[in-house]
């Protein structure tokens, strides 16, 4: 039978609080007898902490809380407890937290900030990849120091945080069999989430009970919680995280950023919350970012364009603290290759530190990025055995049964579908590589594929309440962060049930309340949540037959549940719709209806080899999409125009199409900003334009774009109704597809993102 | 095996943080740019509004909403929706509101309050029982225009809100067959529950969503939000309800009471919160009250004492709306005749409207009332027949198999085990029943004992967390009101699954994420929330077996649980113990364990006939036990000191034995104000001692009493480890043994309560 909800466009039922303002932010809470925090930040990039003197801080009146890294020495992180919650020996970037302040009001605090004189005693800048891996001087003296949590793998004495390998086959002798071997390198910038909401946090402790309470817009809560539990040396259960609404996350909102500092004040508040929200420099100073990052790809290449071998090398520049930069390196070190059959395969991948801001989790972990330098490639080895693009990706993409790089037997694989699809929205086969229009512009077209594994094993659970009246309540801890998950989560329960999805709701998260679920990230929620809302629903299913039996005096094997009406097999009178159940009586003074489910991935989680990675199944759910690219670019500015973009997604199956659309359009803008203007510029440890004026994002002004999106499904096989993620998937194409539109339309090798307007201007054809 | 936890008195798991200040009560809790509301009472107990003028209430700068009747005129009621929001056609009761303000600050609504004027057009006062059953002025003019919601029987043209009647055999034989028929008559006093905190919510109003939520220190928070989305034509699931710690109920809080004020007002504060905390002169002017009640007790006896028949009629004067009214004459109803053998019974119960406060829940639902009615018949009885009043009680009460006055066979009965328990408890038998003190104090003994049954059907249910560190986390809605249920449900989760008991905690109570419970009434929520935990436990059983099998690599079959060890049965060094499980790694990276528990009674509830009462199984659980006192009298000035109060309670299974001990220590103390001191005095429509200083409650100087308390343990074979209930029982025979008590020192027979020194002073021996 045809779906009902699924597949169905609905409008976000988040939609109306966010659009009239209702919703609240983190920065939109308060509470009676709060602080405000501040906090002294380094303006080194780094330097030994000789002395903080907080006297003058403490004397301003209206002062009450002044901590220094002397008063809390403690580690915390997510993979290694590598990054003090105050610096307390050393500064390792600039606007890491030297001390805090909460005062009665923000402009206190701000001047008792800046009343903390701190002697420093600088230290050498390790501002670059290539210096960092000189290892001459060391941000983290000892690894073998600090705590291992997750999976972390630092080289002793030197800058590399994390290191990562895939190994398949033999690439020597995969280039030695090539009629084309290519060596090529490609640069992404550092990128900051620049989410419309900064970090912030709302903090108190209770001292009767040693329970702390902490309001946060974390996208993973349960993470936020652990990592807190941790860090203060307090139970989990007395870490009660209650998230607010999130404006905007993108993986910078994973991170525990301003959470520990505002509990650091709270613990020495005599019980009074205190509140600490982020400005907007200090968001770009010393929050995360997407790590700068640097690619050398070695490829191998029959002359008719089968790929033998590849080797990918990955520096990522994490920047001073570890952070989620493993799994980073984890999640992009299997995508390197792209979607692709490769017989051979070596990819090396390095957390390296600097003194720079937090290289972590954006949109994507790594994937936009290693989809970037993989499409660069293609692109240059079309181009050097005068193939079209599209062929030599046509010829080379993954399908079902094929190997990947790490020895999968790939399943529900729409690769080629996507690229064929992407081709189709630009109308590819009807226009050459680059052309001159007829004002003179300068346009091409570029192609682009990503393959990314969602993260496994994982796990989330839900609670679904059904009313008292026959409403519908979901409780899960997956965050809404634009992706749509409260809307999508009510369709799969509407559709499995056969109830008005207008009757269903989502409860806030609280970890107090909400089950536990593992983290709103790696585009996960409508595969892991929508599987563990239909066992739930299975299980309100069969306590509603059971109530029906009862009311209608039947043994409950006489009873059925099709499309929202429970029945009885052998009596056609005898029914009562889900609609109205409510109503109907069959729920008065009986046990409440209630049902739980509980998902993970452990059981098909193919661990992989520690070195080479090779895996059966190290991902329950690939997702893959192509994207093209038309653009126009100015010979007179540099200025380039996107003017088309064709994308095509294979999202298992749409549940709420207008969400997915949603989330690709936004994801090609945001695409659209890595591939021609973002970039934090670094010049010996400080940060230039950590500001919304210099930091130039999409605007607009910039999203005059013909967006051509064609939504594929192909079901996957454990997937709620068929469906797999689109979170990330958007964007994980988008720069590499414009990209080589530009490259194509100059007949330049831009191989460095963003590609600004001075570049072109200043380019060397190729 | 011995119990482990269940039966070992631990500290309540709520006393750090209420001991130190740290819990947040109802007015404890506010919200940034919330407004503070105040309420216009009318002055008069009976009137019609003429009009209500509101133009200078307005004009007062910072005053931000003025509702009357007129912008208003909504009805709500649990039972009958007899109830205005804001009174728009008539007062009913002094103290009622007939205009709401919200301002910027408190001052400023009640100075808005001060310059509302409203004409009234004053009615004639129903004062008494006696007034209103002459039905000459109607408070209700015509109860069909009310929506009847809940079990309530009112009769039209009259003030009788509620009916109740009891029919079993036939009581005029009874009492031609009796050798002695006595009639009585008792009265006690109109009482108010003087909770240290008063009635207070805080509610807000989101105009995009049209949510509603309301922080609210509510007992039955599933009642309110059922209540108040009727009361505003809200869907159930957007009334959301925040239920802040209790600082004392007893039935008190079981109503709407600021609830709709606040809400009312928020729906007009454009977003912002409106917070209403009542002052304590309309927490006794205008919350509610325990309805003053009169019996008439007419009991046929044989020689030997054998009880023959017994009527009884009951008329509450249950004030100027029936609230719960129709609840506490049906509970009382099925107690009139006390715990004891009498074939041939007739009970009748009204609820009477009168221009008071509202008569409602008070601990017990008028069981310690008529407790009061039927002891001082039996003690008269006794003194006629020249018996020891403890041996014609021991004579006729009810044990295992005895049908009840309603025909139900009935079990796990003790009260002879109690009576017993509680006359030794003040050596009854080596005591004469009244003596002269060497001080010339006159002293007398006296004892009672009383049945209680608890609601049914009724429901509630549990989700239970196991946290990723293996701590516990219960999520139901039993709000803790000091009969320490957040301590007792950890305990019985610990017993089932053989944990710490410090590693368990419950969660707050919030209607968006708590399970549905009925309601925290008619001491309930051992039996009820114990059983329901207990099936939570075993689905967490389950799935640590199935996670267990996993990890060890056996069958689930192979694995056993006993005591808190998961183990192999065939291999003694595989094991896990429940209390290492969040080290073990049993949990990691597998699907959640979490459990649900879903408990009802309607099927075991045989519903009784609306005329005779008569039923198999009216109740899931009866209560049973018996107080004896000692007390003494002071000639000279009429003071009576309570020296020994023997107690004696079937708790079916002390879970936490100091817990339960505590509950009948508070209600003994409880119930010596109700005998001696508290009654709220009403002329003419008007409360004379609505305040602290002229309502007298014991304090620490009247508790100097020499409490011996007996915990018997019959186990109930449905109870949770055995448990019954006892957050009411401890008060049901108070008053009426300490009644019994004086009349024996004194000679006397008062049949009124409370006995104070005037009445002594001015007695007549009888």
């Amino acid at each position: 039978m045809e779906h009902q909800v699924v597949g169905k466009s609905i409008p976000r039922k988040d939609g109306v609080q966010k659009v009239t303002g209702s919703a609240l932010f983190g920065a939109d809470i308060s509470l009676p007898g709060q602080l405000y925090g501040a906090v002294c930040r380094s303006p080194y990039p780094h330097a030994k902490i000789k002395a903080v003197h907080t006297e003058l801080a403490r004397k301003l009146p209206g002062v009450r809380v002044v901590l220094t890294g002397a008063d809390f020495n403690k580690l915390f992180g997510q993979f290694i407890e590598d990054q003090p919650i105050i610096a307390y020996d050393k500064v390792r970037y600039q606007g890491e937290p030297v001390a805090l302040v909460a005062a009665e009001d923000l402009h206190t605090a701000q001047e008792a900030v800046r009343l903390i004189e701190v002697e420093y005693e600088p230290l050498p800048v390790v501002n670059t990849i290539e210096e960092a891996l000189q290892n001459e001087t060391l941000l983290h003296e000892d690894w073998s120091a600090y705590n291992i949590v997750g999976a972390c793998h630092p080289v002793p004495k030197t800058n590399i945080g994390d290191t990562f390998t895939l190994r398949k086959g033999d690439v020597e002798q995969g280039f030695a069999e090539s009629d084309l071997v290519l060596e090529n390198e490609f640069f992404c910038s550092m990128l900051q989430h620049t989410t419309i909401e900064t970090h912030s946090a709302l903090a108190f402790a209770d001292r009767a009970t040693g329970e702390i309470t902490v309001y946060t817009p974390a996208q993973s809560p349960f993470i936020i919680r652990g990592i807190l539990a941790r860090a203060f040396g307090v139970p989990l259960e007395k870490m009660r995280i209650i998230c607010t609404e999130i404006g905007g996350a993108f993986g910078s909102k994973y991170e525990a950023k301003a959470e520990p500092l505002a509990v650091a004040l709270a613990l020495f508040a005599k019980g009074r919350p205190v509140k600490l929200v982020f400005s907007r420099h200090e968001e770009f100073q010393a929050s995360v970012a997407r790590a700068p990052v640097k690619f050398k790809i070695k490829t191998g290449v029959k002359k008719d364009g089968t790929l033998l071998a590849q080797q990918v090398t990955i520096y990522w520049d994490t920047g001073a603290y570890v952070t989620t930069g493993p799994r980073v390196n984890y999640n992009a070190g299997f995508a390197a290759c792209g979607p692709y059959k490769i017989p051979n395969a070596q990819v090396d991948g390095f957390c390296v530190m600097t003194n720079k801001s937090l290289g972590t989790a954006y949109r994507g972990f790594g994937v936009t990025e290693v989809a970037c330098a993989h499409e660069y490639q293609m692109d240059l080895i079309a181009k050097r055995l005068g193939m079209d693009p599209l062929e030599l990706r046509l010829k080379n993409v993954l399908e079902d049964g094929d190997l990947s790089v790490t020895g999968e037997s790939m399943r529900s694989v729409a690769v080629k579908e996507c690229l064929e699809a992407a081709a189709k929205n630009i109308d590819w086969s009807n226009k050459p590589l680059r052309w001159t229009s007829s004002t003179g512009k300068l346009c091409g077209k570029g192609i682009a594929c990503f393959c990314k594994l969602t993260g496994t094993p994982s796990t989330t659970s839900v609670v679904i309440k059904l009313n008292e009246n026959g409403s519908l309540t979901i409780l899960d801890s997956s965050r809404e962060m634009g992706q749509g998950v409260t809307t999508v989560l009510p369709q799969i329960a509407a559709e499995a049930l056969g109830i008005d999805v207008d009757k269903v709701s989502v409860s806030p998260v609280d970890t107090a309340f909400s089950p536990y679920d593992k983290t709103t990230t790696s585009s996960r929620s409508t595969f892991h949540g929508g599987n563990a809302v239909l066992m739930a629903v299975q299980q309100i299913k069969d306590q509603l037959l059971i109530l029906a039996a009862k009311h209608f005096g039947m043994p409950t094997s006489q009873m059925e549940y099709e499309n929202g009406t429970i029945r009885c097999k052998n009596d056609a009178t005898k029914y009562i719709h889900i609609n109205e159940v409510g109503e109907s009586g069959i729920l008065k003074e009986q046990p409440p209806v209630i049902g739980i489910g509980a998902y993970g991935t452990s059981d098909i989680f193919d661990k992989p080899d520690p070195i080479t990675h090779q895996s059966q199944r190290p991902t329950v759910m690939w997702m893959f999409g192509a994207q093209a690219a038309v653009v126009e670019v100015d010979p007179a500015t540099g200025q380039v125009q996107l003017k088309t973009m064709g994308a095509a997604h294979d999202v298992g199956c749409a549940i709420n199409p207008v969400g997915c659309m949603q989330q690709v359009e936004g994801s090609i803008i945001m695409g659209l900003g890595h591939a021609l203007m973002e970039e934090m510029i670094y010049e010996d440890g400080e940060l230039k334009n950590g500001n919304m004026v210099d930091y130039k994002v999409p605007t607009f002004m910039d999203s005059d774009v013909d967006l051509q999106i064609t939504l594929v499904e192909k079901n996957h096989p454990e997937g709620p109704y068929g469906a797999k993620g689109i979170g990330e998937p958007g964007l994980a194409a988008t720069a590499a597809a414009i990209v080589n539109a530009i490259n194509a339309a100059c007949g330049a090798n831009f191989n460095s993102i963003p590609v600004k307007p001075e570049h072109i201007l200043f380019r060397k054809e190729g």
